[in-house]
């Protein structure tokens, strides 16, 4: 028969890239690819620890939960967030799977077809395929290495009446940028000015290589806590196979999110929530994400320092995340090069599906975190022999 | 600031009796109102058992995973659903968040603005939040006791050029029912003829009393694969806090749920996927739900001889399932008398808002499975006194 779909599947895109990678999963092939932490860091140990005690917390721990979130991982997340200075009470908490769901909830209870929403360029993929799958407009706003350019967003802001805005602040997703402080100001600013929402996606916040360089999340400078949306995740520091994350904002903006959690899965495993509270009560991840910090830099380090050998490559050098964004000779289509690259036994993602318009197909977005130094070293090799070919 | 929510929003039903529900948590209220299953049956230390050979697995067990789930379980249940005659390739299953994901994906990939679905009536509240949500509407098929009404059912696809029809063959949700093998051969023939895809949820099909009546789903008389989606969960076998569910059908179909299902949340919880999987491999499922239908039954029964001794009430007894749907004298508002059985220390679900159209508001739905044989003889005697007032 033929399969008549929704009008917003038309809006699904298949990524080739997403099909190139999957492939390479068998192969003898060193991925750059995809954002994935290093398991050499993973705190098995302390989670195995943390399961146990679940286990021994009786029957009805394995019953049917709440849908918000399991309330005494509320209150610690609370908790934990008033120390960054986002004041936040455990009721305005809920917890999702992966910060992927946050942003999903969110886009599914703001964005009807035509609706507009405001970003980065280039800047999160996935983020941009819900919000192209609830049939909105992503337009995006000009920016340099500082963060959005004021002037832009609030003619864009003016021209578009957006339903929100999306920003990646500290670290971006494919770019590494961290916003400073006064463009963070100026777009909140703007969107008080301008009563729009912005959804500020923070999985990277803590994964930072100057600990002491403060840089304010926006959730924590909206006082009134009225205009942000704050999510994180806890997939980059302690595991992504938890599938943690939460989004916490203005409670009218909450209440609604819940309704469409509830309709989309009732909740989120309960045994993972569990164990993540044992893990944040007896554990002390800030120790866990200093070691990462360094750990990290170390990667980043050595990966900046082959890159810096190579001719014809430009790149800032992040001051965290997980990623290093890099522009080749203007005549390199990274995308057609990908499969050569593979062929050579290394791989990366082509930067040009990061972009709302105007693809850079010159880009590409290296990953430093995953790879073990040796193997940094060998794939970095593999991609110098490519790239110089 | 004013929040503008989306269109669909206006679709979210905020639910009167789910928020007298909630409170009931805290109290010292007999509870047969939730679905929930039998703490008592639940197979923890096999489960801790599954969750230490997860972490016995090495480090790579808790990066990032593949959207459509862990491929050792998919495999498991490929193969567990032939047992039960699904013709059914590890490909076409993917792994969600409880099946109530499983209804939310297929839902966002086919329901636009305005498209129709046809479902029983009553049934299953939480389905209808989800096809509300996507501007769907609902129209209900006439029924009796052996499924829907095959008269009615054509004329009403013809009529509604429906996207599809929902479903729960087996000991339904809310009133139990099982439906005959004729209607169900009825139905498949009528979506056949009409190339209307069915979503078949089965999560109570392995509850049943009898377990030597055979009862074949939509899904294997479905013998081209073509017209079924079928959804399933271990939630009432094994316990709901691990939210594993998943879904098979038509290849094209799969494809465009994967899609939904990356941006909705990348991948369900790894880890217990993995738990899952062992606990499947390792433990004996079988053996387990056969216990659990002899001491659901004795549970089942022990609440029918009390309603029988209740003037005035009428209900057919349950084959299986989870819970006894109940009609009361007429002039009984059951939604209105819930706030004094709440006052008496018991609670149920109204039945009105379980029905499409037409409510009965006389109705309501017991869960028999939760309470132990004492708690159940207390909550009953304290429900007499209720309804006998």
């Amino acid at each position: 028969m033929e399969y008549l779909f929704a009008d917003r599947t038309q809006r699904f895109s298949s990524s080739a890239v997403r099909d190139i990678l999957a492939v390479i999963q068998q192969g003898d092939v060193i991925s750059f690819a995809g954002g994935l932490p290093g398991e050499d860091f993973f705190p098995t140990q302390q989670l195995q620890i943390a399961y146990e005690k679940v286990f021994a917390s009786g029957k009805s721990t394995l019953q049917y939960g709440v849908t918000e979130g399991y309330w005494p991982l509320r209150e610690l997340l609370s908790e934990r967030m008033k120390t960054k200075n986002i004041k936040c009470t455990p009721d305005a908490v809920l917890m999702t799977t992966g910060s992927q769901q946050a942003i999903d909830l969110f886009s599914r209870v703001m964005l009807s077809r035509g609706d507009i929403v405001l970003t980065d360029n280039p800047t999160y993929l996935a983020a941009l395929q819900v919000f192209r799958s609830y049939e909105a407009e992503v337009y995006s706003v000009q920016s340099d290495a500082l963060g959005m350019d004021p002037a832009d967003l609030e003619m864009k802001i003016m021209r578009y009446h957006p339903k929100f805005i999306y920003v990646v602040p500290n670290f971006s997703n494919p770019d590494g940028k961290l916003w400073s402080l006064e463009r963070r100001e100026l777009l909140l600013e703007l969107a008080q000015k301008y009563d729009v929402l912005i959804l500020e996606d923070d999985p990277y916040g803590e994964i930072r290589f100057d600990p002491s360089a403060a840089c304010p999340s926006l959730a924590s400078l909206d006082q009134a806590r009225s205009h942000v949306l704050y999510t994180s995740t806890f997939s980059k520091t302690v595991v992504p196979a938890l599938r943690s994350g939460w989004i916490t904002g203005p409670s009218p903006v909450m209440r609604m999110i819940a309704q469409a959690k509830q309709a989309s899965d009732l909740h989120s495993s309960s045994l993972d929530q569990r164990a993540l509270y044992f893990l944040l009560r007896d554990f002390n991840l800030d120790t866990h994400i200093r070691m990462l910090q360094t750990e990290y830099k170390k990667r980043m380090t050595m990966m900046r320092d082959f890159l810096i050998r190579l001719p014809g490559l430009r790149f800032v050098e992040p001051q965290g995340g997980m990623f290093i964004w890099v522009k080749a000779m203007d005549e390199l289509d990274m995308t057609l090069l990908l499969t050569e690259a593979i062929s050579h036994g290394v791989a990366y993602v082509p930067g040009a599906p990061f972009f709302v318009e105007n693809p850079q197909n010159n880009t590409f977005r290296l990953n430093f975190t995953h790879s073990s130094p040796e193997i940094l070293q060998l794939g970095m090799s593999r991609l110098a022999s490519v790239i110089t070919a």
